[in-house]
């Protein structure tokens, strides 16, 4: 049986350690090529390069598996890999990670990690973004390989519902194992900004955006509460943005 | 009774036209402030800006109306807005736009326009992102004020559903008038990239990202039909991103 093609992406660039790491794991599973950002492009959401040059360049950071630097957003990416790269044959998988620092919760909408694995599901590929809940540039990732490709075996199995994407979020190394991985929903949370007023040398103010997590959600079905209680969390996401509750409240209510 | 507040942000820059525009409408319905991006954000998404520095500059552009210029993205505006500016009171409204270009369907991903709606969502207020479906620089906005108004007005009257923004769509002017409001779901269609391939003097490769809309959409009920049709539409965005109906589907299939 042939290899799957997979296609691998990141927001964190190309010479991360997390990118490195998901690339050795995907390389025992399969054909690996690899189309990442040439520059750290976290917080990125789902923007696209639009009224502005990219660059694409081939590396060999990765030895014998293809790869390429792209001076545009994760998004910019996954496309150029299935529209330019890859014309002969589309991916069997889009996998974007791991990630450094948790995606969990409303950060799915702020991730460049999950914009890539959203883009390869709008281009109809299975796809997965992986993040590890640990910001430390020492972090520890030992613990995530047997989880990571539990769910992409999975994955390339049974496929995934039509225009869906995994959030898989990763607990931190701890001393006891992870439990185990459960699917869940995004949980009910935001970021409570802080901004915090400085002065520049010539005497200007700027600011840098701080802020902590706050999480609303009682619940013990949403991915924050998988990652406090060491599982590895999986969340279905979809493209479709559409409130498909909220059109029969409206049309009721409004006077149109 | 007191005037609604009503803060204004956009993803062209604050000096378009089409912000002007919706900076006078809202002035009619409310006190209004605007917190808009020094310059032109299209496709960025949810971006936020971290690891780096934000700037903020008083404006004069609009006369009475007090406006900020943000060196950030539209997200940021609205979360500088609400956690910097407005500390006192919050916004009784926020909108966004108008856009200079459609942003119905997946577009509402890549929208930086939605995604100032989207932040302000999250953030506890009633939100609307408004855009014309008209590319042109000098494209005309004389037939949008009445439905920009009876939309601002029945969400200011009636509120939204907890978590939901408005994604509004305006068509662009035709010799017939506007058929009416339809509120629509999310249409099913994606962006089909082409890369231009290009060298620079140099004799290096770039690219263009180029692309044509495809709309895969057979209803009656989405937003791009509304649009063809000549209807202003209206589409309930939420930023909850979990495909609830694959979590039962994952936990039957899978083996974990």
């Amino acid at each position: 049986m042939a290899k799957p093609l997979i296609l691998v992406s990141n927001d964190d660039g190309i010479s991360s350690r997390g990118i490195r790491i998901l690339v050795e794991l995907m390389d025992d599973l399969g054909d690996v090529i690899v189309v990442a950002p040439d520059s750290p492009q976290s917080g990125m959401g789902h923007a696209i390069t639009v009224g502005n040059t990219l660059r694409l360049d081939k590396s060999d950071i990765f030895g014998n598996v293809p790869a390429y630097a792209c001076s545009g957003t994760p998004a910019d990416c996954v496309k150029l890999a299935k529209h330019h790269i890859l014309t002969e044959k589309q991916p069997d998988l889009v996998v974007s990670g791991i990630n450094h620092g948790s995606n969990t919760s409303i950060s799915v909408l702020y991730s460049g990690t999950m914009s890539a694995a959203i883009e390869g599901a709008i281009e109809g590929s299975p796809a997965i973004g992986f993040s590890l809940c640990d910001y430390s540039a020492e972090a520890d990732f030992s613990h995530v390989g047997t989880s990571v490709k539990k769910i992409v075996l999975e994955v390339l199995d049974r496929g995934l519902p039509n225009g869906v994407a995994l959030n898989v979020n990763i607990p931190r190394k701890k001393e006891e194992p992870l439990k185990g991985i459960k699917i869940c929903r995004q949980a009910r949370a935001k970021w409570q900004e802080e901004f915090d007023l400085r002065k520049d040398p010539a005497g200007r103010p700027y600011f840098w955006m701080a802020g902590s997590f706050v999480n609303f959600d009682k619940g013990e079905d949403n991915d924050e509460w998988a990652i406090a209680h060491n599982y590895v969390s999986v969340v279905p996401c979809q493209y479709d943005m559409t409130a498909h509750h909220a059109i029969s409240i409206l049309n009721d209510e409004w006077d149109i």
